[in-house]
């Protein structure tokens, strides 16, 4: 294991007893990061290094499904278990104030989207992970022809069809929470393998996964009832209906690069920290939209 | 000024006798790189940095066309003179040796030009600078749906045209002159303001621009009679007219971009520096293309 899951610290290789001793070492010191990361994904019960050795084989344990099963598990597991993410409990029949959460932060996330997926192309020695990504900047930020509009576009009329138009919204500063998070997925980019920052960004595309819940997930992104019918906006449906509609076969895809191309046990491992740290930074770019919203309650 | 124009080493601030000093000093140890720069662009004369600092003034003067006036001015010079480049001398009516050198070495040199412009993307906070790259990027490695074909597809027909299959252009590493120039570029994108590397790569998009002859070009990249009759493959003029016909508003768009945001004299000095540092590299690139293409003589 050669970085920590929680804040991607570099740990010499070797079996799990050096990150054990990481992770009870900053948890002990009352670090957020690793307090989290233990008590979601392995105790809350204060446990001696060595006791959390087994603990964490079982957490690293690829299982049957490869990477991709494994990352699709564990997305699940800290989204879409029991009791499901609070922005997706609130996406599920949004308030105007949720979507315009929704609107503000998410600028800023997609901006991040483009730096991180162009440092993919710049760093990739891969023909196909190039065109991977160029197809998934060109319908993100660039749109394609008059006929085919961007998915940022598609944001930025959301906000307009609620009443927030896209100078308001260009011009607002991210929440902490979000520019801390685009402060850690900027880092990924820079620094890790770029089958790592694969996996960290196109991870989070399982959000809108619809087919998520043929694999145990308690709800989708938000129910499908409101693509029809007046309950959100027209261009409030023509932007999730896009991520709805996308997002699919493009996580699916995206993981599929990752098994194909993360060939050895080591930069599997870094894989798996990289992605645990990066639904770590999501996480709390969620709680941001649901934080920004409070600014248009009523 | 700040940087070195041969190597790009910074130089602190002020004005012109850093540079000179430095410059005299790196060619007084017969440093390739600096004799070249200077013997190109100041004298070949072994002169004191002081007696230097009029000439560096002059040469850096932008004048009044601006910066967009000012590299075509200094590209037209290095490629474009009284004696040409001999690959452009070479291309006005290319053997197939020449066309086949063309295509061994450029296949590596398209592979930079994504890495370089995706670093772009990642790095710049300007989205009209994105949609010019994305759109770049598209043209020349995506390919936009079947009926557009990427500047590399059309490269590598170009090859299976003149009997080298795309395996062995594939395979075939790029000489130690590519292989140089390329790192120079990867380093420039990496470490550069994004403005210097939007001028360092697009200003060598004007070795094609047909429109140099009518601001001092002594002859075009190649003869356009080339482009009909049966002189060349019609794969050959297929790539070749695609740059003919695409580069002349690409790369003026391009300067477009450096010239609105360069917006600071220091950072203006540095687009300057790194332009001269790209053409170099592209001077050194372009003869290893003609080594190549001996390769392939009969």
């Amino acid at each position: 294991m050669s970085k920590c899951p929680a804040c991607l610290a570099p740990l010499g290789d070797g079996d799990f007893l050096p990150l054990a001793r990481h992770l009870v070492g900053r948890a002990g010191e009352s670090d957020p990061d690793h307090v989290r990361w233990l008590n979601q994904n392995l105790t809350r019960k204060k446990t001696d290094p060595a006791g959390l050795v087994p603990g964490l084989r079982q957490v690293y344990a690829l299982g049957p499904m490869g990477i991709r099963g494994w990352i699709k598990a564990k997305f699940i597991a800290k989204f879409y278990g029991k009791a499901p993410h609070p922005f997706v409990v609130a996406l599920q029949h949004p308030s105007r104030a949720t979507l315009l959460g929704y609107v503000v932060e998410h600028q800023h996330f997609l901006r991040q989207w483009v730096r991180s997926c162009a440092y993919i192309i710049a760093r990739t020695d891969q023909p196909k992970a190039i065109h991977y990504e160029l197809d998934n900047l060109n319908t993100e930020f660039g749109g394609l022809g008059p006929g085919r509009v961007s998915h940022y576009e598609l944001l930025l009329r959301m906000g307009e069809s609620l009443g927030v138009d896209r100078a308001k919204v260009l011009s607002t500063e991210p929440l902490p929470a979000t520019r801390r998070a685009i402060a850690g997925w900027n880092e990924i980019a820079v620094t890790e393998h770029w089958v790592s920052v694969v996996a960290a960004m196109h991870s989070l595309e399982l959000i809108a996964n619809r087919n998520l819940v043929d694999e145990g997930a308690s709800v989708r992104y938000f129910d499908p009832a409101i693509l029809k019918g007046s309950a959100i906006t027209e261009a409030s449906q023509q932007f999730l209906r896009e991520g709805y509609e996308a997002d699919v076969g493009h996580s699916d895809e995206a993981l599929g690069l990752v098994a194909e191309y993360a060939d050895t046990p080591a930069l599997l491992e870094d894989v798996q920290s990289v992605f645990f740290r990066s639904i770590d930074l999501f996480d709390e770019y969620l709680l941001a939209r649901l934080q920004r919203a409070a600014d248009f309650e009523a």
